[in-house]
């Protein structure tokens, strides 16, 4: 039976756009397991299994419902064991959990501030009046004003893309030569940006920008079945 | 026969400070090898083994000799592979690159700006000299001007920490339960710059300063066997 994953989705079902779920949807294909996705919207909290933080992702394997994307990670490593690992080990996944902490606190931090008006914009209506509520309020700005100078804060995002930059410029993946859920990690954060900003992020030259393509070639083009823009 | 090794110091032979070298010499104590290290200044190129590029670490094992620390890492995992792994594996080796680049393009590059001078401090006359011209001429400034507003970017650097903090308030080193090399890699930057700089970097409560305290502990102290300041 196909595993169930609770997935966050825009005005059209199709366009699935958190960083959180895409790290699992594409750890689910790394493991080779079938996915069925539920398409989940900010203001359905009702919709999950309960209990539930309000949060996606959300996976229902047979019996056990297992939230948040950390946590699914590390359940689908033990459970399917016999399948290619996540995290290569235990040295591997504490590694990972420092990729984890840069991509958090580093990318998605100054990420948000790029393209976060650009969500609202694809959200459905009751989703949207929800978004700028909840948003406004934590940046203490309106969405309009929290990206408003984001040119000028692009070379300074750009810069601080140095240590994935010379990572993957000597090697294919962050994981090495196979990608790990470290590469997921990272990877969910652009496919959130393509998914609902025009706003592109990388130079054409960046070699940022070569991995992302091979990133989004994995899996026969998995990440290129949401709608979104660019490469 | 212990494998010798030159490393970087200032006027005092005793006092070691090369980030790069100390790498090695936490790796090599990982492996549970003897080393016989060899001071070194940076104006003694001709006391490396030929050729050599003027720069440490440099070791000597039986024949082989081996330049850089990358290299060396490399070296050491393949050729005492029945010792402690320091990378956990081809993934953990992959990942290890990337905290390597993280601490190379922003640990580094933010703390030569806040203890350049002290540098030049504990260094001998000759090398006093040398250091001047070859990093004023690279700064494009006087050393005294490189770290004038130091108190003013603490703030600043103390923050670029917070993939690292995040790690190790989470579990006791950035390998995970035990030190990989990717803690000697981070570890590195702090003592390189505690054995040369009075200019306290962590707060007293931060948890990056529990993890290094943590880091001076392993093998009976073996880092704090070079004079230093601070903890």
């Amino acid at each position: 039976m196909a595993i169930k994953m609770y997935d966050l989705c825009g005005a059209e079902a199709e366009r699935r756009f958190s960083p959180f779920c895409w790290r699992t949807r594409m750890a689910l294909a790394h493991k080779g397991l079938d996915v069925e996705t539920v398409p989940w919207r900010f203001t359905e909290k009702d919709k999950l299994p309960q209990p539930n933080a309000g949060r996606v992702p959300v996976i229902i394997d047979g019996d056990r419902v297992v939230h948040e994307s950390i946590a699914i990670a590390d359940y689908l490593e033990e459970r399917y064991a016999d399948r290619p690992s996540l995290f290569g080990g235990e040295t591997g996944r504490a590694l990972t959990r420092f990729v984890q902490n840069w991509t958090d606190t580093v990318v998605l931090n100054n990420l948000i501030r790029l393209v976060l008006v650009d969500i609202h914009g694809h959200l459905d209506p009751a989703d949207q009046e929800y978004f700028r509520q909840d948003r406004e309020k934590r940046f203490g700005a309106t969405l309009e004003d929290v990206v408003k100078d984001r040119e000028a804060r692009l070379p300074a995002f750009r810069a601080s893309l140095d240590p994935l930059r010379r990572t993957i410029d000597r090697q294919d993946f962050v994981g090495g030569r196979a990608p790990s859920y470290a590469d997921y990690i990272v990877f969910g954060a652009f496919q959130w940006a393509r998914a609902i900003s025009n706003f592109e992020l990388l130079a054409a030259d960046d070699p940022v920008r070569a991995w992302r393509r091979r990133m989004l070639d994995l899996y026969d083009g998995l990440a290129c079945r949401t709608p979104a823009y660019g490469d």
